[in-house]
């Protein structure tokens, strides 16, 4: 199975009345910077918090209905476990959520409440507890569903979000999108450079750590990447093989946006447009109050992915 | 013109496309505290960040051509200033808004924002200040807007959120609402009651402006009360006489709210939902976390109103 625009228009029905079809609204500060319109995508209001349900959900129904009464695995320390947790609760699937040693507790919790199974590795870092997963979920016999690597994963993630995009904003040219493994942002922008050819695609990244733009200059995905203290946990770490397959000759930009500027994007989203978002969603709109923007090719519009923080990270940047 | 059933049906299919049709979601830790199901409306993610915005629309769409053209006056530090501001704007209607002397000035900066005109009382507070404004808006010949002393401020405001709820959970027989002025407590109160005559709803109030239960007290609208210092605006001051026509027989219980836990009801918005609500709107969950809710006659609704509430009070809440 590829990414193709047939599997994310399937994504699309599929997903119909399963989650939320998040608005958009105009950010008439950021036009004004930017001098063009500037549109928020509030996929921060979706539900489970983030746009990691989209692909959940669109995979899981992929399953065989032998796996189906098994159940799945995957590994994630936040947004995609809480989505994974809630698609399979939703779906009646046994979930099992592989989690680094030092998982955000909240996280955890949410994770649990929903219904899944939980357990913990004795590594700290992701990509060492994700290849062990990997082993003890084939010891299992559990399929292990990857949080961006996967087509299914990426048609639901970023292809239904850039659909909606297009039909509620039909005039946008450039995009701006947060860049942690790939998912979002290939699906995203595989629709989008399908549909209009002409569009601009901004990347934004942890300047802390940036898997796409190490990609772009090696000619090769970046799946490992060293560890590093972050409020941004969904932009951490390596960059996902189909996802970049897809982004290495779509992206028209990467912005490099370091740590204090997701704390002030955070702000900035509840002074202006009082919306909770999460560090990681902040990324895009801190390239923009950056300035960190090529010359728009036409209205923007900006993706705010998620708002999973928890409150004393919040304090901490409020304080 | 009276509140009934018809207006509000008329309010519906108006402002159907011309807001948001604001999402439920299950609360699963009030469900564990009131031992049923619990869900909130979030009409905290309405356009302008409140409810206010669909009883102005509504309202102004009533107005002769001969208004429209030469405009519209309200009286508003806040939502309704705000909420009316937006629809002039969408409807291209010139509109005036009065405020109080101390007015916040960020809420200040968002009715200007949206072209409206603004001007400032020499009062600091609001009663005092509603006088002088009908009695300018009359010397100026504009016909004077109620924030909720008007059947279709009520049949928006309140009906069509109820309508909205009753289409989403027709299970639920228990509504927490805020209660300030009473326009939205009083058109979705007589929405449920006519619809579901065994609903109860609880009536939310600010400990120290209690205008609904000393007016059922006194068996009249108390329409001024002494202003108290509180972070909840939306809350304070007297009650409307049409809402209390409305309410004086349908109301169940009146939970009355300390200032200290309206804050602890924004902290838990954020800390389990992760929603950014002002601490007015905070009143109902704030009631549940309390305990003050009469033994539910099942499902209960929690409505959510508004979000509007300034960094700084945000940051002294969560300090």
């Amino acid at each position: 199975m590829t990414l193709d625009l047939g599997l994310i228009d399937e994504a699309v029905a599929f997903l119909d009345g399963q989650v939320r079809r998040t608005p958009v609204e105009p950010a008439p500060l950021l036009s004004a910077r930017l001098g063009v319109p500037v549109y928020l995508k509030l996929e921060c209001l979706q539900l489970t918090g983030s746009f990691k349900v989209r692909g959940a959900l669109f995979a899981l129904s992929k399953l065989s209905e032998a796996d189906r009464r098994h159940g799945v695995a995957t590994c994630s320390a936040g947004n995609h476990g809480i989505g994974l947790a809630h698609a399979a609760h939703r779906l009646g699937i046994p979930a099992t959520i592989y989690v680094p040693a030092g998982v955000d507790e909240a996280k955890l919790r949410a994770i649990e409440a929903l219904g899944a199974r939980v357990v913990r590795s004795a590594f700290s870092g992701y990509d060492a507890t994700e290849a062990w997963a990997r082993q003890e979920a084939a010891r299992a016999g559990l399929p292990f569903l990857s949080a961006y690597d996967d087509p299914h994963v990426m048609a639901g993630n970023g292809g239904t979000v850039a659909a909606e995009v297009l039909a509620d904003v039909p005039e946008a040219r450039t995009f701006l999108l947060p860049v942690g493994g790939g998912g979002l942002a290939g699906g995203f922008g595989f629709y989008v450079k399908e549909r209009l050819p002409d569009a601009r695609l901004v990347a934004c990244q942890l300047a802390a750590s940036p898997a796409l733009l190490r990609s772009l200059e090696r000619g090769a995905a970046v799946t490992e990447m060293p560890p590093v203290e972050t409020v941004a946990g969904g932009l951490e770490g390596g960059l996902g093989v189909l996802p970049f397959a897809v982004l290495r000759d779509r992206v028209d930009h990467v912005a490099l946006v370091p740590e204090q500027d997701l704390r002030e994007g955070v702000r900035w989203m509840l002074d202006h447009h009082r919306y909770l978002v999460e560090p990681s969603a902040a990324v895009t709109v801190a390239a923009c109050l950056a300035g960190d923007v090529p010359p728009p090719a036409g209205p923007v519009v900006v993706l705010l992915s998620g708002r999973n923080v928890s409150l004393a990270t919040l304090r901490n940047i409020l304080a």
